[in-house]
């Protein structure tokens, strides 16, 4: 097991307390897995107190073992029930609080109830975009690990060709897909923070099935196995001739990288490739356009403008009236981080986040485009993603 | 696709609204996709108004088009934003609510406050107790999604013999038990209700990583992929001469069923072999035990006293402080759906619930037991399950 360095943890948790103290917060009770894993280097059934000053304080339900072998935290602490809290906080010294944070974002209002009469009379106030702000710069030890994240996806779009035949179904597919993730460590749900958004995986739209839409956040639906989960790969067979459409995320250690390649099994019709080439255009004039300061809106209204000036208007990230209103996403913890290239979004780019962008187009007959994940440098943004931006075609 | 029956969907929300009307409930305003799945028969970004009388209203942010394919809902009618819809429900004449039901076990904090403010003056009330009644009662429909479920899990089991070997990683076994389900439809996220409780397929443990204890609320833990997700299968290479524990839910057409076998490449030790035999005399005392009107929480203390008897005190689910205390769960749209066979659970069980018993027990070892699907009848539970309950050797 490769545990977060002690030193990482140390800097979150500093960055965090400086945030608390701007806030005239006491101290933030963090319960999301995501969280604790960003600050605590382990996932256990527990509750972390960090105060605005001083040292954190982990109370775990279970398993305390696990957690003391995988956090550098020095408090690591057993805790029965959450009413223990407030007693196990003093005997921290950290007592008499009076505003303390909470993930106010994802907390569901039963348990913020719970937790405001635990506190009172203390006021919860809502630090998740404290931890957005932070968690979206990553450090060169987080950047490493997206690294592999997209190292282990090359490997399965590179073994695409072994397994892609005609006949089989988008499901078929998925799981030969999916498997080639699995064995090389996908570690299991990839996180969203966004309340309903379910995801899995990724995504094997063959031919028309990239034309259905879905209640999902991305460009691209699919027909979905069943009506309870209406997206990504269904029972359509993958014909000759048409795109076979492939994006999934890799969630190596922690973190997700996304990424997304087209494939066909005969030849591509001339309007498919000619707007997959439009895509990598677009990627590229954005790309150029991208520098330290640049606000997360403008390269997707960039991207939209030379999508409308091809003439892409109906299809540029969906059809009609199915199109989502962004380029790309924040990638990390969760697949839906900060920053969202999406209008109206104010964000200056900063050297250290990492993202995806997926200029796309959906027609009746398919969807086709790319995508790839990024980390922001000094001069602009470099590839994460390694494979090779071609229409792989097999015989 | 097979969508939901229209009688399905008229008789569950007929049943919600006799709730409705005794809690003196305007309506309510449901929002989790499993609630939407459930009530509507589709799945998409949109908000379900179920008033206590007459016709529940359906308002698509997207897909409105797929929305009324998949659901036999009247009034499914498209939305832009959530600030629109006190002046959709006044068109369709619900208007000056007073008291709106809304789940709120599940609902974020800050989501909370903005229906509060769309709906002011009207009170918010959680109204998920009486879905998760509702909902804990499955009709034949749904049980024959349930047993199709198990017949897929079933086919995984079966191919076990012919990919697991000895020098595989947990996760190859994984990835290649997981490509059975997928390719037959496995549908994606497996829901759970829970906040904060991720769930990702299933387990597979090989002898001592069945020791290793996680935050996530079942008898076996396992390592793992990596400490951001620490549980399940990890790398751990599988052995000859140890237990291989492997428990997964199928999730079918929505519905969701639970199961777990062991194999063993050579000879087993005969703690464990004898561990098994005692679940497996363990079930058979429950089942016989179990009558319409056992409380939930009987089979569960019959079962640990069983254990305690039969000196597994320390190991019957869970080793020693890492034990939980329940001994199954209600299966459905969610893996965590009542009935919860645990202590302190009156609910008396009633024919036509569905719900998976796993006596287990970990060893420094490994984990072993079993676990199936069942359905209450008028006499007694009733296998879902349908592979054999016995300890697959391999040479």
């Amino acid at each position: 097991m490769n545990y977060t360095p002690a030193a990482e943890i140390e800097r979150r948790i500093k960055k965090f307390q400086a945030k608390l103290v701007a806030q005239e917060l006491d101290g933030a009770l963090l319960l999301l897995n995501a969280d604790l894993y960003y600050f605590t280097g382990t996932v256990q059934n527990s509750f972390l107190y960090i105060p605005a000053g001083g040292e954190p304080v982990l109370m775990v339900r279970r398993s305390v073992s696990r957690g003391r072998t995988e956090s550098p935290l020095t408090n690591i602490v057993p805790i029965r029930s959450p009413k223990e809290m407030p007693d196990i906080l003093a005997s921290f010294g950290y007592r008499d609080v009076k505003r303390v944070g909470m993930e106010l974002d994802v907390l569901p209002f039963n348990l913020y109830q719970t937790y405001r009469k635990l506190f009172s009379p203390a006021e919860l106030s809502d630090v998740s975009p404290l931890i957005k702000e932070i968690r979206a710069i990553k450090t060169p030890h987080e950047i490493g690990l997206l690294r592999q994240a997209l190292q282990v996806v090359d490997k399965a779009f590179q073994a695409v060709p072994s397994f892609l035949k005609e006949g089989m179904t988008e499901l078929e597919a998925a799981a030969l897909f999916e498997a080639e993730l699995r064995q090389r460590g996908y570690a299991g749900c990839c996180k969203m923070r966004s309340f309903n958004q379910e995801f899995f995986y990724g995504n094997v739209c063959s031919g028309s099935s990239g034309f259905d839409p879905s209640f999902f956040d991305g460009p691209v639906g699919g027909s979905g196995a069943c009506p309870s989960h209406p997206q990504g790969a269904g029972w359509k067979k993958i014909s000759r001739n048409e795109v076979v459409y492939i994006d999934y995320t890799s969630l190596i250690e922690g973190y997700t990288g996304d990424q997304s390649r087209v494939f066909c099994i005969g030849e591509l019709s001339p309007q498919l490739v000619k707007a997959f080439e439009a895509a990598l255009a677009i990627q590229k004039a954005v790309l150029a356009s991208i520098k330290p300061g640049t606000l997360a809106e403008e390269p997707y209204l960039l991207a939209l403008k030379l999508a409308e000036e091809m003439g892409y208007k109906d299809h540029f990230m969906g059809y009609k009236d199915h199109q989502v209103k962004f380029l790309g996403h924040g990638i990390g913890l969760e697949l839906d981080e900060w920053p969202i290239f999406a209008k109206g979004m104010k964000t200056p780019l900063q050297p250290g986040m990492t993202f995806a962008l997926e200029p796309k187009f959906v027609f009746p007959e398919g969807a086709i485009g790319t995508e790839n994940s990024f980390v922001m440098t000094e001069t602009g943004p470099e590839y994460l993603s390694i494979t090779p931006e071609v229409i792989t075609y097999l015989p």
